[in-house]
């Protein structure tokens, strides 16, 4: 080992849309210019799949490529499963840092909690690793990342020299491109959204129905704090999230029950 | 529609077990006591699900009762398209409240981010809905569940009378049965745990590697204010919990960084 390998940190990459996303190589390529970079994902996307972990089948963990700054792999595991693999089987310590995406579509808002990309982020935090999700507010597999370098690495830069408190992390949204130009960087608050569900019930060949899910997104939460809000206004939005999920703020209230 | 049945109220039931577990069996044994239940759960087992959707695939909804009081169906996917399918297939509205469980295992601590119990129990709350998870501290399915319906019958009324703040939901965990009674409820904080991953690496008959995620639970957070602390000591512990993951008190530094 030489020492520019050893001054170089150490960035574990993830996602949830499957090693072959446009969102991931981009990902890969800028961290490639910031660190040694080991990149575990899903064989197939993992979208909505939350913090699903895989208990019932066995892991299988392919090796892509092994160079001395790079190594990737692929696994049949959830986000959160290529994270643990990537800890445990691959890296067998932690990563410096871990990154996850860049995902094709926004995280914003309540997407935080169904996003496969951002449980990965989360698993990393739980186990004391600066973590960080970038999603694009984009959903096209043919999605254009070319606007986004230079926010991504000012951001990985930043985290990399101050560190993150512990038990949190963050959820940066980037704008889709457009004609107009991103206006710069808000740190926001989880905006108070939901998707209100419209199932789409058909029936098949044999008679049976079947339900697929699908839905809007309802935001009512329209002040100008929140992620939603510096996304639909061209900023990019950082949010830092916490895996605690206690309401602090209902403590004494449900105390005064007196159950 | 006679006038006892319009004062009940309608009480949705899912869980992460699957339909066929004892711990959902006494969940709407005492449901059924207190409204008109509407059982929607999955056909497998979904522990350790998070907050996954199913989208790649067609949601199946099968019948297995309808009655005037209680209707019954098992459906291919996760605890949180049960609460979907429950609301938007089922009752075409919303329900008066969401019980989750009675989990087969405990859901305090960090476990609360993997667990489908708890997932379907975010998900009625970000519909509004005010929602219970009930958990017992025993991961056997023939886990004892004689001791706990006064816990469950209380809370569950107290929280139809009072209701639930918009955002919040409630994460009940119940000590597995033992010689010494349990000692009463405690209203806490989710305890800083984690799972420190240990993975079982095999090889299958062919020679091929492939791993098992097991692991074991760490727990620093020793304080008496949490909910670990109240279910080893013998407590019901209560957990409010909430589905804004804003780390509200890192905004001000992550602002102080300029970027």
């Amino acid at each position: 080992m030489n020492n520019s390998n050893k001054v170089k940190p150490t960035i574990l990459i993830t996602n949830d849309d499957g090693y072959f996303a446009p969102g991931i190589r981009k990902l890969i390529t800028i961290m490639r210019k910031i660190g040694r970079v080991i990149v575990v994902s899903s064989d197939q996307p993992m979208s909505g799949m939350g913090h699903a972990i895989t208990i019932k089948t066995p892991l299988r963990l392919k090796t892509v490529c092994k160079e001395p700054e790079y190594e990737e792999y692929i696994c049949n595991g959830t986000p959160v499963d290529c994270v643990k693999l990537g800890e445990q089987v691959v890296i067998k310590g932690k990563p410096d840092l871990l990154v996850s995406g860049i995902n094709h579509g926004s995280n914003a808002s309540i997407n935080v909690i169904y996003s496969g990309t951002m449980a990965a982020v989360l698993e990393a935090c739980i186990d004391g690793i600066p973590a960080i999700g970038f999603s694009l507010n984009d959903y096209s597999h043919d999605a254009d990342f070319s606007h986004v370098d230079s926010y991504i690495e000012s951001i990985t830069h930043k985290v990399i020299k101050e560190g993150l408190p512990q038990g949190i992390c963050l959820n940066v949204n980037l704008p889709a491109i457009s004609e107009s130009p991103i206006k710069g960087i808000k740190v926001c608050r989880q905006s108070h959204a939901r998707w209100v569900e419209e199932f789409d019930s058909r029936h098949d060949p044999r008679g049976a129905e079947y339900h697929w899910l699908t839905g809007r997104f309802e935001n009512d939460d329209t002040r100008e704090d929140t992620d939603q809000w510096a996304l639909e206004n061209n900023f990019v939005s950082i949010v830092p999230v916490q895996y605690d999920l206690t309401a602090y703020k209902a403590i004494d209230l449900v105390k005064g029950w007196n159950l």
